[in-house]
């Protein structure tokens, strides 16, 4: 089982990631962040993307679809918090976005 | 523009549809329903399916993907509610899933 992220693993790697839109839920067990795009189709493709990519990985984002807008939220339920899943599909989904 | 259904017409179908697991959402503008699949491939390939349709229909729905399940709402926003555009996209994601 991967592990929860420790303090200073947490500071480090969600201040890269806050730089990247990313913020912490309340409480701090997930990340959220909204990804804008021009239109259903490529708010799609992206979904699309990422969803080979979260398979992949055996790591699912929890996410919701608004026309051209995905709202998603990043958390290991196994591991009760983020973990260095969650750290890398954020980047991966920074990168396909 | 497409009209918003008469009281009529939302009775006849919201009854057909309520048959196939459909809700109204409090106030009436909109229609939920959940979809549960086996996994995740299941569950994002039914999207993709639905995707299509709804970009060909130029209609779109709000959903939420965690896991294996999908929650969609529907509603013309343009109206103010309920239309057929609506009845006829939950038909055709019954026929998907």
């Amino acid at each position: 089982m991967t592990a929860k992220l420790t303090e200073d693993q947490r500071r480090l790697e969600l201040s890269s990631l806050s730089a990247h839109g990313w913020a912490e839920t309340e409480g701090g067990d997930a990340i959220v962040k909204t990804f804008e795009f021009g239109d259903f189709v490529s708010a799609f493709g992206f979904m699309t993307r990422a969803a080979l990519w979260a398979e992949k990985m055996d790591h699912h984002p929890d996410w919701k679809n608004v026309y051209k807008t995905v709202e998603v939220t990043l958390s290991t339920h196994d591991a009760g918090g983020l973990t260095m899943k969650d750290v890398e599909l954020a980047r991966k989904m920074d990168a396909l976005a």
